[in-house]
């Protein structure tokens, strides 16, 4: 097992710097402002799952990789344009292999990329396990949080990697949406509040997905330490706007942040 | 990629040439009026999804063009009777790859149209993903609606592309259908109210399902613009008939309209 | 596709002759009192849905001609004991491509001709897709009804081909079973008045699965005229009886009654 | 057919001998006592669902036959440990083709059973299509009930064959098990008084699964006449206790009684 | 067969020997700290099920078993730094055929480890059937009790053999979470107190899962005895705190314990 790693190892180098090669240039000006698409609001989020079919690793690894080079190249083309993130979520998540968070100014972008990826002499292995739609928009409820809370949730999360990430899709009940939106505010504060002692490790990121998806909310999360998001998810559980929660997860997704050259790594192991 | 897809491009060129020579006569004054069918009550709308199964994308791309110029014939055929709607699912939602919009006087001429579509050779490689069915009627409340909403409502949605479509089956509970037809007409106007401002934008079409599927309406959706539609449909939770909704989704379907040559290129990749 | 289609026909109508010649004799006196089966109390009536696998496609015509050939033999055979009656489902539902409504005086012929379609070489693409099995009994309220009502009961419903059926099978709650007998009379009166006015174009039959399967009841419709349909199940939502409905449909199935020979002709394409 | 029918039946003669011969030494006393098993308590009941591999169907009929007597092999062998019932459920119900009621002193035993089924040549063609346990326990409420419901419940049901087994598997709400001993008793002193008029007919046995299932108990049922069963369920509907039972069969299973050589000749056809 | 499997046995023999000496040195210091793992807290254990494909018995059984043996070594050489327990399943559970239970300091080595699992020759033929993670805490209820309850929970369990092993994963409703700490930790001691008669035979770990699962708590037990644990669960359905279980089970998982060289010999049958 060690010599074939190996050989592949220095195979997959030889290959991601050809195809760094060739995608270099196409990059550079063009590429997508990752940076805003991934802070402003009015940006669509999507998560898309996939399982590889058994078929994949009945392959041998000199196709494997070569079909993940093609891969690779349909990442970096579409990374002109979108924002793509990707995740291993076998071994930490039964519902899919393989997880991409893309962020893009337009829907139909994100479909493309999609369609190439599935039309890719890669794709024909993947079996598509869930896609989640939300949408990025300004705070809702913050501006009339107290200062103090407002300056609180200021304080920037620990730098360094974040290696876990977790997805929950949340859908309210009826009763949520027919609260006036004080009493709404009062329980978002709440809830706020709760969150407030996980801020420096866990970091949060809001997508809408009402009339997008059969969903309310799609919440995510990255974290180095899953004991905290545990720990924060239970103080969530225990405020009252839990009440009012009819969907929490189903699926929970959990995966490992990876790029692109460590996720190649991995599948073509 | 960019070779093999020029190639594809020219090939499909000419063969949708042929076959428009081919089909072309057979439409004439016989071809079913669409128009009308699109906006009288007592139509019978279908929605059928389908997945292409993955030994699709394991043939060559010569035959699967030319698979898919037969399928291409198929619904110029049928279009002499009924009226079809193409869109691609894939990349947008995970419950299809493709979804049919058919609309017909009698519901025996839209099977006859599914039931040629699975035997064509095109057709081993779709997998049936769902299939609903609908009946277009005259407004129930809007007979009884104040002038001036009645005059808001007529006001015609702006003109251009409107490439997003969206269906969201809904099934109302016991609790509904037990309320005295006053209160519901009530709150269906605070329903068209709620919906008026995205009245441009989104535009809206009613089936009606009970008995004919686990639904009592079809709610289909069209836009260029997305953002609006999750608002609208935010707008929507809010309202007080929103609690007599016992499903709303499940599935939620996004799509992407395209016409036949369209959604052919799309697969032929 | 033309002079295939042609040729199949030919084909089909040397095999059905045949077949019918051979199946001829068994027929006569010994076949089943198909009139006694369809209308006495105390019948099992099955419902069985099949969907055809993707490999039955791939053969070709021939063979797929002399499968169903063995099919119609099979179809012939148990005649002489149960009454069978078949529906094409395909482009109407997505449960099932297939149904057969079988009725017999015990539950294990109808076991025997199942276990014999499913043996039979066309079995093999046969995909179980749902079973339910219902018994036919007196009307238990009926007797109690006003004379008015008993009569306009009696009035037949239009002679001519009905040729949509509808399967929806029935739960009701722990609280109806509960209630007492009046009760329940009083609301089967009101459904029963409900209904009257679409006792001409849709037909209607009952069958009580209590302990027999996950159902109370298996209703089932026969129509020319899908609207009418959709009215009273439309008016049946409304009465008090409905709250006591917990499982409606679900599903709900639309099928095209066919002959075997025009069965066999669908499935020969 | 015909003949091919024969010549398996005889080659089957042939073959049960042989195995008949070979097995019958190895039975004598060592048998499990099975007289034992299906009526002491603390004996473990398992209901284990097989469905047949559309492959089997496949393969020759002398192929088939040679494996179902391997098959015949596993079954005689472990019946020195353990009492072993066959049932075919193909035809009857959709969940699977074939049941075995399995009751064991250990339930490792029945582990090893299936293990062994699952490994054996016939063992390829079968998918697990479910798996219930229960342990058999002493009656409950019967002790406090009044002499003359005891002296009723004795009076034993007809002899001769019941053809017929049904299995409900039943699941009761917190509320239930929050009640106090003597409401508990009062209402299955009601439930007894309400199947007693089907004692004669409809053969019960109850299994507690509480902790060894998602399931409380399994109910199962034998009978020569399903409409006396049907009529059981109804009033068992009707009574206090059934408003405490959350899950009532989901599924349902039918199937039809079948010793080893009836299977075998059923599945070999 | 009995020829067959000895001498599978004798290659198993060697087989193992082999793999034993070969992975001996890497073990020593370097392994795991399994006592620790399994008892501290701050520890993540996870519940991975696999379903074995049905190509796997269609392989002769020396290519089987030399993919055992590769299997044996992934478990071995991750056991360096992650605490494994395997589990047979089938014939006990039809969730899956096998469990691994994976007790680590971090999520992401128990990914390295299944990922490696499935990357090997074995894994090919494993099909993903769930993965449940959770994490050990230290008690939170127990400092409150008396001291007398306390000093019961430290009598050990009795020594010997728990070939039994159930996974039963639980839920509980927002009602429980909305509780201040000392209603929940009363209910608490109840239910203590209701699972200590068990507590000889019945061996007793939990793990939190609020965040990393769509659970609050997997509750795993090891008994030699299933009709105690059955009694166990009995009372634990009879207290107050079961009211606020929204989850129980689904699925309840039964399993028998096994060293990696039992599973293999079972697996290479």
């Amino acid at each position: 097992m060690n010599l074939t790693a190996g050989w592949a190892k220095s195979l997959l180098g030889v290959l991601c710097v050809c195809v760094g090669l060739a995608a270099g240039p196409s990059l550079g000006e063009a590429a997508a402002d990752r940076e805003k698409l991934l802070t402003e609001p009015g940006v669509y989020g999507t998560f898309a799952l996939f399982s590889l079919g058994d078929t994949w690793t009945k392959q041998d690894q000199a196709t494997r990789i070569s079909q993940l080079t093609l891969f690779k190249g349909v990442v970096e083309q579409h990374r002109e344009k979108i924002a793509i993130d990707l995740y291993l979520l076998r071994g930490l998540s039964d519902q899919a292999d393989l997880m991409f968070r893309v962020h893009a100014a337009e829907l139909h972008d994100t479909q493309q990329f999609l369609v190439d990826l599935q039309s890719s002499a890669f794709g024909k292995y993947l079996k598509g396990a869930g896609l989640m739609h939300g949408l990025t928009k300004k705070p809702a409820y913050v501006p009339g949080f107290p200062d103090q809370l407002k300056a609180d949730l200021k304080a920037s999360s620990e730098s360094g990697p974040k290696p876990y990430a977790i997805v929950i899709p949340v859908r309210k009940n009826a009763d949520w949406w027919a609260l006036d939106q004080d009493k709404r505010a009062a329980m978002m504060q709440e809830h706020t509040e709760a969150a407030l002692p996980y801020l420096k490790t866990v970091k949060r990121k809001l997508y809408h997905s009402s009339g997008l998806d059969d969903l309310d909310f799609i919440t995510y999360f990255e974290t180095p330490k899953l004991e905290d998001f545990h720990s924060l998810i239970l103080s969530l559980e225990r405020i009252q706007e839990f009440r009012y929660v009819r969907r929490f997860g189903h699926p929970t997704l959990i995966g490992a942040a990876k790029s692109v050259d460590e996720l190649i790594e991995a599948l073509a192991q």
